[in-house]
């Protein structure tokens, strides 16, 4: 019934590409990568790299991911909260800043990206689904909040450091003294325009008569205005050398000489759990980026091809002597709305970056710090979610305090611990869930062959025959739930002497909850009891067979429980009807 | 309909207590308290303890565990692999044997009991759900195989350390020429006779006329004898100075005087995580031991009150200057058999256990250690389950492997790592059961109100109309598949132009999955397709009414699935009838 896939070796997009998709390809590409400028250095610089490894990072994955990677329109590089943890990892094993400090991070990229792409290998895309929203959206609240708070003190020209908000908080108000005012001005109003921009700008291109999609990418493309406008002040007030704003400074031309060499083991046992935590955070966001979109383009995302794609780019952005990347919301966003067709918009955005570095790089050195801030507090700020936090807590409580503890996780103890956090209760949730099935002691509703809880509908029961129904799979996580409710239910009817499992919900059976009924069978016959099955599916059953269970079952196996009903209360039995409680 | 608690206050077992019943504990606690005296040194010897910290911790911690469990016959104290992740845990830390290493054998005991009474009171029993019987086998097997290796070197008194099964068999292999022949000779004849008894002790019992229950004591005390025996043996002939077999050596009398002080908080970090491994291990040891024995007696474990009543005794242990403590299995089994009819049979064995520190406590000096190694060997290897490995396989794969790879991760890479790989395995296998939901493309079966599976039934469908049934929850795990057989079947039939979501099986939708739910409304209507649902569960719409994805909903919401086709195929729409594919 379903379309069989176009090639099982080419991607989907090649059959239909003409010269209008290479155009629309080409145009995407280069709004791109001016919108990636700007980004790639302010990332790098807030995983506490060189500001070029940001560019760096902003080519070779572009075209490794476009390899593998099943979005079309997906644009990778660095990117905020990986960023964050980057420099989170970084911290405690060397300067940042230092020869070592970069290294250090092309091993952790490496180690994410080959984290990746087992997991891809393994077909484990799975792991996606690892994170509720709420979790990530607290996770993304916090870090939000990390960032913003870390990145006021480049806005200010100040000196400090610190990897908690308390840590950061408390490195503000020592260093309250040493704001550098021009800085401070400097980076202050490029704040200002950036909010105003994001606020207004599209408004005001559409009412300009520009198109809306246009509009919408000409906001997106505030802050490369920003950053020119003051790079140019800088330049020619030369406000680095008498106000000692702190630039970019010299960023080297052309392409880095690396000198790879394999790393220590104690270096990846230090950095394996951050490339863990970095593959994770990076995959969750890329896919939930990637399958927005694909699915308003009535495409799919595979998460394996997913998991392939960034690993891949992971892995070239350690070659490439960058940091760790994944998909970027906003770039995507705009990759998408300025029409890119194909993965052949990125290799267009990679090339068109190659000849940013390899010529322009000199355009960068006095491009002021205070001002890259200002590009990294205004779209981060985006990522704060308080309505969604309410919103989330009035509709479920326990999702509310999975978003409110990832996020306070992150804030208290940093972003490792707070995806721990976030891993923890996401987890936690699914076993509290499994644990606690849906159980029903059912009765026939009377002149009929259905049976129904005996909580909610007046029906008959035998006054011998507990018949409980259970409304999930059997394994180790409810099974335990189950015997607790025949038990109540046995001491709560002590003249039972049949127990009918009804078994029209349960689909598997895993060996735990096996030995379990090879117990609970043995200890009702122990008592004087027997147990019975009915409406046994065809796969459970034919499993089953071969079991102890079956083998040394008390009592019978029944095709429905009509038919379970009707053998027990032959030997005329009488039936007692149910009441139903006041509160069904 | 459930009858009502006996009490709030007093203990379920004190209604019905007399002289009978004190008879009985009498003689099951002197019962226990002559098993224990060996054991217990064994096992604190196991942990790279002084031979008494196991005699302190065979006596407070069954009093605390009386006051606070739920189970009538448990008996805590030292138990082999909780000993086993004892010494492991402590050492990186400090020298076995030394005073420091004692002092964090408190610190570790006093930690679980913490995590435990933590659990307790937060009513979090259910993290016994947490592994899965297979992962359990498999660390049980995986420790016993470690213990066995690891006491070889003692049977044979040859020195040697290591804490991997490659670790201590190649330190075997290097001390091969040390072997102690007289230790060899008398803990090789130690461990022969125990495997006779174990085998034919019952038995023979029975033939001489003693009772079956008796018999089966009889045969459990068998470790006993031989250890006073051999002990008699080495005193007469001096093996420990003529031979040099190594003794437990001067056991101080009486209590031990304590010297507790705050440990400091690098050596809380250090233990933390082995401490909730112990805990959680011991945890779930002691409630299947105990579950199983309630069972047979019609009683019920109460998992919150076992948190409380083990988390009691393993501080309790920590005060006493003992080791982390659990329920064993050996011993509940003898104090069950000998009669035990409530937990004051425990407070006889503790009674009995201080005569024996402040009385006896010489005449253990000069206990053969190869004799102790040889009473470790015989019990544990019980554990070993290949059988149960071999069964497991066969019923289910899955099951099979996280068995498996348990028992490897145990003895390659230590218990600790061992028993994260099982909760891993659990959980991840909870995750991909929970990810794969059944999916339903239903239609309705001809002349009637019934709707069905169209890979099953021949039913009919309406060309226009998309009807789908989840068989479970929706939550963040499942959701992603639902949207992805949905995109499934919406390419495989574009023209549908109406999606129906029946909600029958669906108790609750967690926040993750009603925001997708909303996105899915908003793609679809994108793509001029309506989303409607029925057969919506009382209190799931009760919830869902006033959240977005209602009063935004592009189709209706129907009552019943029948309604909807009726309402859907009004128009005159012809319906097709589905063909049962052939496999079917």
């Amino acid at each position: 019934m379903f379309s069989p896939p176009r090639s099982r070796f080419l991607p989907s997009w090649v059959a239909g590409y003409g010269p209008t998709q290479a155009r629309h390809d080409l145009i995407a590409g280069l709004v791109v990568v001016v919108m990636l400028v700007p980004q790639s250095l302010a990332y790098a610089l807030l995983a506490g790299l060189p500001a070029e490894a940001g560019l760096y990072a902003s080519m070779l994955p572009i075209v490794a991911y476009a390899a593998f990677g099943s979005s079309r329109t997906l644009a990778v590089g660095p990117v905020a909260v990986v960023s964050l943890m980057t420099a989170s990892a970084l911290a405690p094993l060397a300067v940042a800043g230092s020869p070592e400090y970069s290294q250090l991070a092309l091993v952790l990229a490496a180690l994410s990206g080959a984290i990746l792409l087992l997991l891809g290998v393994l077909r484990l895309g799975v792991v996606a689904n690892l994170l509720s929203h709420p979790v990530i959206a607290g996770f993304a609240t916090g870090s939000a909040l990390l960032i913003i708070i870390g990145q006021i003190k480049s806005l200010a020209g100040m000196p400090g450091a610190g990897h908690t908000a308390l840590e950061l908080a408390a490195s503000l108000l020592t260093h309250l003294l040493d704001v550098n005012r021009a800085a401070l001005a400097l980076g202050g109003s490029a704040l200002v325009l950036l909010i105003l921009a994001r606020r207004h700008a599209a408004a005001s291109l559409r009412r300009l008569g520009v198109s809306a999609a246009s509009a919408d990418i000409g906001s997106k493309l505030a802050p490369v205005v920003v950053v020119i406008v003051a790079t140019l002040i800088t330049h020619l007030l030369a406000l680095d050398t008498r106000y000692g704003i702190a630039v970019v400074g010299t960023i080297p031309r052309g392409l880095p000489e690396l000198h790879w060499m394999l790393p220590a083991l104690g270096t990846v046992e230090a950095l394996i759990v951050p490339a863990a935590a970095i593959a994770l955070v990076g995959f969750v966001e890329s896919v939930s980026v990637g399958q927005s979109l694909a699915m308003r383009r009535q495409e799919r995302i595979d998460p394996n091809r997913e998991l392939l794609g960034l690993g891949a780019a992971n892995v070239a952005a350690a070659v490439a002597g960058g940091l760790p990347v994944t998909g970027g919301f906003s770039r995507t966003v705009v990759n998408h709305a300025a029409g890119a067709q194909s993965p052949l918009a990125g290799v267009v955005a990679a090339v068109a970056m190659l000849l940013v570095v390899s010529t322009m790089s000199g355009a960068f050195t006095q491009l002021p710090i205070c001002v890259l801030a200002a590009t990294i507090i205004v779209p981060t700020s985006s990522l704060i979610d308080i309505g969604g936090l309410l919103k989330t807590w009035r509709y479920s409580r326990a999702d509310g305090l999975a978003f409110a503890l990832t996020a306070g996780g992150v804030l208290v103890a940093g972003v490792e611990v707070g995806i721990a956090l976030g891993i923890l209760l996401s987890l936690l949730s699914i076993l509290w869930r499994a644990s606690r099935p849906h159980i029903a002691i059912i009765g026939r509703v009377p002149g009929t062959e259905q049976f129904r809880n005996i909580n909610r509908v007046a029906v008959d029961t035998l006054p011998h025959l507990l018949a409980m129904r259970v409304d999930e799979n059997l394994f180790f996580g409810n099974v335990p739930a189950v015997e607790g409710e025949l038990q109540r239910a046995l001491q709560a009817q002590p003249a039972v002497t049949d127990v009918l499992l009804v078994m029209s919900s349960v689909s598997s059976i895993d060996m735990t909850a096996l030995e379990r009924l090879i117990e609970l069978n043995q200890v009702l016959a122990a008592s004087g009891r027997r147990l019975h099955f009915a409406d046994i599916k065809g796969p459970v059953f034919d499993r089953l067979r071969h079991t102890e269970l079956l083998e040394h079952l008390s009592g019978r196996v029944f095709r429905f429980t009509h038919e379970a009903f009707e053998a027990m209360g032959a030997a005329g039995v009488p039936h007692e009807r149910t009441v139903v409680p006041a509160e069904a």
